[in-house]
């Protein structure tokens, strides 16, 4: 049993509470948050302008292309896909221990505590089952060719199966559908029923290009020549409503969104659906900023997320969430950074059915401390400067263990 | 006499050349660019992945200001005025040699050789003058109230005089109006008469504000509100395109421009003007983002500057140019990098009348080198790759002196 003090504490519980010279008590589960609370053995002040919060959560991932900083082509969705599917072995075959320890470290540096991995061929795994920090382990099915369906499910199904095998409390599985453009509709059903089955989490990349719109819409644009120069296939198996409904009743994360219009959002929102923003990603592959007002006007608590090092130059979640308050120049910096704070704790732990992401009686204890340049005059300002002077965490504790 | 050699050379001259494994060989100004140019005794060759571009020059700051980190209330331009007042000694009493020292390092580390400072009161001057970075010093006038204009011009004449004393290869002077808004007609007409007679640099804060706009174009809005509770006064004094007219054959820098409509800045090309854009500072006062391509459609060749620590989080200009090519999420990536590492040298170099700013026989030798992750494929990737991956240099020369 620890006790951690510290000048500030932010809760993320439902009140956005915020306590000054406040105490943690916790072992492997948090067992008390307030102040003057009882003694323990081993009691911490963490020092001036210390801060105690929810470790962070990196809910999108795709550690597999972490070997790429200079090598895929930005600036553009569908040129950036070409130099990805060019580049996808190259990238791949240099992405061993090494590299995928590098990736957790950057994550862990930033007080990350947790994060969502897609997975596509499942060789990742034996780099992730040791990690330090939790993992959820989406693996990711991809494929529109009828002929291969079912050699594509059997591969999935045997990903799956290795993959639960490793399941603890660290370690838990989820399954991802590429997307509505790449998927058969007979492989989305089939993937959806192992989900609700097996009660796995559920990510599918949604909207994230203007040339995705257009195919789903039309049957046009980028897409189609893509799809002809790759596949010869070329016309889109679903609708874009059709596909956010079948993921009715499980629990599904819908990343990026940036082209998704009212309806879809309303949609996502009626199937109890989640969002992840990808902001630096987005941008790098200029397909624009989503409109975060619209997501919260229909109720959705957005996530926020690095995506891979295949469209980011980094996996440090503080960067990212600094970027997204820069970036959305039309939203109040002081309003939004409260709302980034709970992207990357409370809302992403829901996404990814995580025990964590708030400081309350009974939760994991998943806890980041570090300290603030100065005092906080005006604590309504304390989120903002949370994530304006900080980019690395002092202290990181997942299920109670400093690591 | 120094030889370098790198695997990228920008030379940032007018026709943007890159070299590919490239040299550059200087003493205190640069004396030859190229590929396998002539023998000299000492020659280094960078390493792998290593760049040479000219040095960054950040054109805009207040070092004065330094010490806030969490003080000053941020997220709305007024707020954040009357905070300034608030604490305008608190702060400037806490900067001293210590944090003039670490304001300066972090410039430098992120390669800066040159800035240009605002200076309100003439006490930063003891700190600046041995700085190791080239420094032009502005020295500022504000001031509306009549009855104090002469006692108001004395104070400032006597900081010109005492700066001028100090005038070096690395000391320039300048002087600064603060705003069309802040300093009264009769002061304006005179301190761009000793500008013109000693062939200063100007610099002036505009349009910065929404606030500013209502103020100058109504005499209404929030401004009105602050004149009158802080100086009775409450008249603008001039209107905007003739506060631009004042500055008519001089070299003048227009800090902002947030909010200057099209024949604003038409007007500002009209008199060969400069623009200075602080994204950062700009977001962190929820004023909004400068139309970049309104202003290059003007044929404006902008620069970019942190401002001071009173409106950033950091003085690192790497940073504040990969937040502007993440905010201006409008613009194509690729093609804003280039215009933001053009804008943050030889753009700058021209607004503050400094030789450098590029790789070019006879300029001086500002030079900075550093390491990109790895190979860039497409060379036309370049600038976005510098950008993307480059906080601090490894070398920096000023006047071919490694600092």
């Amino acid at each position: 049993m620890i006790k951690l003090k510290a000048d500030y504490i932010l809760t993320m519980d439902s009140k956005y509470s915020i306590i000054e010279n406040g105490e943690i008590i916790f072992d492997k589960k948090i067992i008390e948050v307030g102040k003057n609370l009882q003694k323990t053995d081993k009691e911490i002040y963490l020092g001036k302008n210390s801060v105690i919060m929810p470790a962070l959560i990196n809910s999108h991932t795709h550690l597999e292309f972490s070997h790429n900083k200079t090598l895929l082509n930005y600036g553009d969705f569908i040129m950036w896909l070409d130099s990805v599917i060019e580049n996808r072995e190259e990238l791949f075959i240099n992405c061993k221990s090494e590299c995928y320890k590098k990736a957790i470290e950057e994550m862990k540096k930033s007080g990350v505590c947790a994060f969502g991995e897609i997975s596509s061929t499942g060789d990742d795994l034996r780099y992730l089952k040791h990690s330090p920090l939790k993992v959820v382990y989406f693996n990711e099915i991809i494929g529109t060719n009828p002929a291969v369906v079912d050699m594509l499910y059997q591969d999935f199904l045997a990903r799956v199966e290795e993959s639960l095998k490793l399941e603890s409390e660290k370690f838990k599985v989820g399954v991802s559908i590429h997307s509505a453009y790449s998927v058969h509709p007979i492989l989305m059903d089939k993937v959806i029923n192992i989900a609700k089955t097996k009660k796995l989490p559920i990510q599918t990349h949604f909207m994230e290009s203007k040339a995705e719109r257009n195919w789903l819409d039309k049957g046009e644009g980028e897409f189609k020549l893509f799809f002809e120069k790759n596949f010869k296939n070329a016309k889109p198996l679903i609708k874009p409503v059709e596909f956010i409904e079948k993921f009715k009743n499980t629990n599904t994360t819908f990343i990026h969104c940036v082209y998704a219009n009212e309806k879809e959002i309303n949609k996502i929102k009626e199937i109890d659906g989640y969002i992840s923003h990808c902001p630096v990603s987005n941008r790098l592959l200029n397909v624009g900023l989503l409109d975060l007002e619209k997501v919260k006007n229909n109720g959705i608590d957005y996530n926020v997320a690095t995506d891979g090092l295949s469209s980011n130059y980094s996996l440090n979640l503080f960067k990212e969430i600094r970027a997204a308050l820069l970036m959305h120049t039309t939203l109040h910096p002081k309003y939004l950074a409260k709302d980034l704070l709970k992207a990357v704790t409370i809302n992403a732990a829901k996404s990814l059915g995580l025990n964590n992401g708030s400081l309350e009686k009974g939760k994991d204890a998943d806890i980041i401390t570090f300290k603030l340049p100065s005092k906080v005059k005006n604590i309504e300002n304390l989120p903002l400067h949370i994530i304006l002077h900080t980019t690395n965490v002092e202290k990181l504790f997942v299920n109670g263990k400093e690591i």
